[in-house]
C-alpha cells in the first residue's frame, strides 16, 4: 500500500489528539484513502511530556525544520499557534512544495492573505479546517456543500470559552467573575481567558468564515467586537421575560455592496434553534439564497473534535496527493478570486433592535424623560419593564425598541448620561430579530 | 472561460430548482469552478407547462436519449425519480463516460450497488448530496468532514412530512387525520402520503447515510420501519409529561460487529437538540468516536434547497472535470471498499426504553396484574401515570421502562392482549437515551 508521509508541528492538545485519531483510526482511514497515512515527525520543544498518547520511537524531534527538510513528507501540519514562527513554518514548507494543515485562526485572519496567495504560487494546498468550529466541518460547507449559493446571513457561537461561561451564567444564575473562575477550574477556559471573553477569538473565526464565503480574505481589524464581561445574571433574567436569551453571536450580513461582520453579545429569541446551543458547543447558523436556514452543530474545541478536523484535512489532502492532484480547490474555494475587497460597514451604521437597562432613580417623571430623548434620536419602544425593586439604591427601567440606527442610539445614551435620575451607565444590549 | 456542460433529466420540482441556482448564481458559481457551467440539455415528457423558470431557447427537449448521446455533455443530472427507467438512463450516462447527479434515494437504496459499482467500472463519479436532507450538506459530511471517524450513531429526522405532520399534531393537538389532510392542502404532502408516513422515505435515506458511513451498500429492507399513523395527540400529551416529544427516527447505531438500523417514532427527550427540529424541517445528528455529537439542520426537501444539493454536486464534479479528474473520491468515500456486509441486527434483539399505553378498565388490581406479566417478560417500570379520565370507557395507564429487550416486550404485551381488563390493543413507543 503506498504510504503518505505527515510531519507535525506542534505536540500539544490538538497535536495530540491528531495522533491519537491518526493511530486508533488507522484502518477506516487508510480504507478510505487507499494509502497509509504515516506520522513520520512530530516536532516540539517539549519531547518528554506524556500526552496520553505515545508516538512510535523517533518520531519526536525538538527540530521542526527536521520536518520541513523532510524531502520524504508530504504533508505538513502547524499546530504551534501563536503569529510569526507559525507563518515561517507555514511559508517554508509551502516553497518546499508541502501541503499544509493548520488549525490557527489568529494566524490565517491576521496574514491569510499572504498565506493564500503562497499556497497558489507554489502550488499546494492550505487546509484549515480545524480553525473554525472544532470538529464542526463549517470550512467544508462553505467551500462545497453550500457552494451553490449567494451567503445572505452567517451567525456563529464560535467561542465555547464564552458560550459555557454565559450558559452558567444563565442557568444558575452566577455572576460574570464566578463563572469565569469555574471555567478556569474546570480547564474551559484560560487564566485569564481574555481573547476568548473579549470577542477576539470569535472575530477571528468569523474573519476565515467571510473569506471563505467570498473567496478573499478580510480586514480583521475591520470586525467590530465586544467581550461578555459587563453581562450581568439581572440582564439574564430581563432578557428572559422578553422571551430572549443571550448569547455571543458572530454576525455577518451580506448587504449586497458591503457586508455587517461584528461579534458581540446578542439577544436571541428562546425559540430560535440557536437558543439552545449551550455549554462548550459552538453552532454556525447559516442562510443561503437557495439552501435556506441551515445549521451545524457541535463541539468548538478540545483534543479529539479539534483533531477530527486536523485528520479530515490530511484526508482530503492525501486523496488528492494519491492521484498525483495538487490543488483541486483554492483554500479560500475561489477559482477566481474576488478582486474588490467586501467593505464592511461601520458598527454605527447597524440598524437593529435594542435591549437598554436604565437605572433610574424612583421618582416621577423618569420614563418620560429617557422617552423623550429616544424620540428625538428616532428610537421608538416596543415593550417596557419597570418593576420596583431597587438594584443598589436605583430602580432598573427595562425596554426593547424596534429598529433603531447604531449612530442615534450612541447620542441619545450619552445625552442621557447627562441625566442625574440615572445613577448608572446604561446597559445596551443588541437584539437578533430572529 | 471553459465551459461544462450539463444535461438535466427530469424537469419537475428539484429540476426547476437545479435550472433556477445555475442560472441565478451564475457568476458565485463560474467564480468558484473557474469555468462556466451551461445547461446544455433538458429533457421531460412535458416540455410546455410553466415552471416559473425558462430553460434558454433550444434547451428543452422530448426524448433523454439526446442528453445521454451528446458528446458534449460531461455531467448528466438524474431527476426523474422512479426506480427502472432512471437506473438506464443513469447506466447509459455512465457508459458514455459522463459523471452523474442523482437525488433519487429509492434508487440509490434498492439498486445502489449496482450503481456505485457501474460508476467505478466506467471510472465515472456518482454524486448524490440531493438524496438525503434536502439542502443539508450531509453527504459530504460522512464523505469528507467526519472522514477520520468510527460513525457511531446515526439518528435523523429524515422526511419532512411526517415531521410536519408530528409537529402539528404536538403544537396544536390535531388527531392524525386532520394533521395529514392539512399537510396535503398545504402542498407538504402527496395525496395519499404513504412512502412519507410509513417510514419508507426515511428508511431510504437511512440507507444512504449507512452505506457512506461504512463503505458497501445496505440490504435495504433489513431496515426496521414503522410509521405514524397510529400516533395519537393523547401519547404525545403523555409524552411530554415525562419530558419526552415524539419524532421519527431513522437510527443507525453501531455495536462494532453489527448495527442497528431503524426508522420509527420515537420519544426525544425535551432538552435534547433534536427535540426542537420542527416543521418541514430535517436533522441529522450523529456521533464520532473523535468529533463527539455533531448536528446539521435545515429544510429537507422543496424545490430550492434540494437544487442547493443538485447544484453543489454540480460544482465538486467540475471541479474535477476542469483539472481533467475523473473520480477522486469514489460514490461511497471508501478506496477500498469494505468486503464484509454490514449485519443488520434484527429488531427483536433490540435493547430500549419503551413507553406504554395500556386502555384499562377502571377496576382494583389491573394494575398489578399488567406490571407482574411485564416481570414476568423482564421488564421493570420506571414511570407510571395513571389518571382517572376515561377516554372511550376506558382509563389510559401510562408507563415508561427501563431498558428491556424488544422480544420480551412483544411476548409480554401479547400475553397481556389476551387479558380481559384490558379493552384495546397498548400503544408502545421506542424511547430515545438522549
Amino acid at each position: 500500500m503506498p504510504v503518505i508521509n505527515v510531519g507535525i508541528v506542534g505536540f500539544g492538545t490538538v497535536g495530540a489528539g491528531t495522533v491519537e485519531v491518526l493511530y486508533e483510526n488507522r484502518d477506516i482511514i487508510s480504507n478510505k484513502v487507499g494509502c497509509e497515512i504515516l506520522i513520520k515527525k512530530i516536532a516540539d520543544l517539549d519531547i518528554l511530556s506524556d500526552r496520553g498518547i505515545a508516538p512510535k520511537p523517533g518520531v519526536l524531534t525538538k527540530d521542526a525544520m527536521e520536518i520541513i527538510n523532510d524531502p520524504e513528507i508530504q504533508i505538513v501540519v502547524e499546530l504551534i499557534g501563536g503569529l510569526e514562527k507559525a507563518k515561517d513554518f507555514i511559508l517554508m514548507a509551502m516553497e518546499r512544495g508541502k501541503h499544509v494543515v493548520t488549525a490557527n485562526k489568529a494566524l490565517l485572519a491576521e496574514y491569510g492573505e499572504e498565506l493564500y496567495h503562497a499556497a497558489q504560487k507554489h502550488r499546494v494546498n492550505l487546509a484549515f479546517e480545524a480553525s473554525v468550529g472544532g470538529g464542526i466541518p463549517i470550512i467544508r460547507a462553505l467551500r462545497d456543500g453550500l457552494s451553490a449559493n449567494r451567503i445572505t446571513t452567517i451567525m456563529g457561537i464560535l467561542n465555547g470559552t464564552s458560550n459555557y461561561i454565559l450558559t452558567e451564567m444563565t442557568q444558575k444564575g452566577l455572576p460574570y467573575k464566578e463563572a469565569v473562575r469555574k471555567a478556569i477550574d474546570l480547564g474551559i477556559a484560560e487564566d485569564p481567558p481574555t481573547l476568548d471573553v473579549d470577542g477576539t477569538d470569535a472575530a477571528h473565526k468569523l474573519a476565515i468564515l467571510i473569506s471563505m464565503t467570498f473567496g478573499i480574505p478580510v480586514p480583521f481589524e475591520s470586525i467590530y467586537r465586544e467581550g461578555i464581561d459587563k453581562l450581568t445574571p439581572e440582564d439574564i433574567r430581563f432578557a428572559s421575560q422578553f422571551g430572549y436569551c443571550i448569547k455571543v453571536l458572530a454576525i455577518m450580513k451580506n448587504l449586497g455592496d458591503r457586508i455587517e461582520a461584528r461579534v458581540h453579545p446578542t439577544m436571541v429569541p428562546l425559540d430560535h434553534i440557536m437558543a439552545n446551543v449551550n455549554g462548550a458547543y459552538n453552532a454556525i447558523y447559516l442562510e443561503g439564497d437557495f439552501v435556506g436556514p441551515n445549521l451545524y452543530y457541535g463541539l468548538g474545541a478540545g483534543r479529539k473534535p479539534t483533531g477530527s478536523a486536523v485528520v479530515s484535512d490530511i484526508i482530503y489532502l492525501a486523496r488528492q496527493i494519491s492521484q498525483g492532484i495538487n490543488n483541486i480547490v483554492p483554500p479560500l474555494a475561489h477559482a477566481r478570486p474576488q478582486e474588490r475587497e467586501i467593505p464592511i460597514q461601520p458598527i454605527d451604521a447597524l440598524n437593529s433592535l435594542y435591549y437598554f437597562r436604565f437605572s433610574a432613580i424612583d421618582r416621577p417623571g423618569v420614563l418620560s424623560k429617557i422617552s423623550g430623548i429616544l424620540g428625538e434620536h428616532g428610537i421608538s419602544i416596543s415593550s417596557v419593564i419597570q418593576k420596583g425593586r431597587e438594584i443598589n439604591g436605583s430602580v432598573p427601567i427595562v425596554m426593547l425598541t424596534h429598529e433603531a440606527r447604531e449612530s442615534g442610539v450612541l447620542q441619545a445614551l450619552s445625552q442621557m448620561d447627562r441625566l442625574d435620575v440615572l445613577t448608572d451607565k446604561t446597559v445596551v444590549i443588541r437584539v437578533g430579530e430572529g
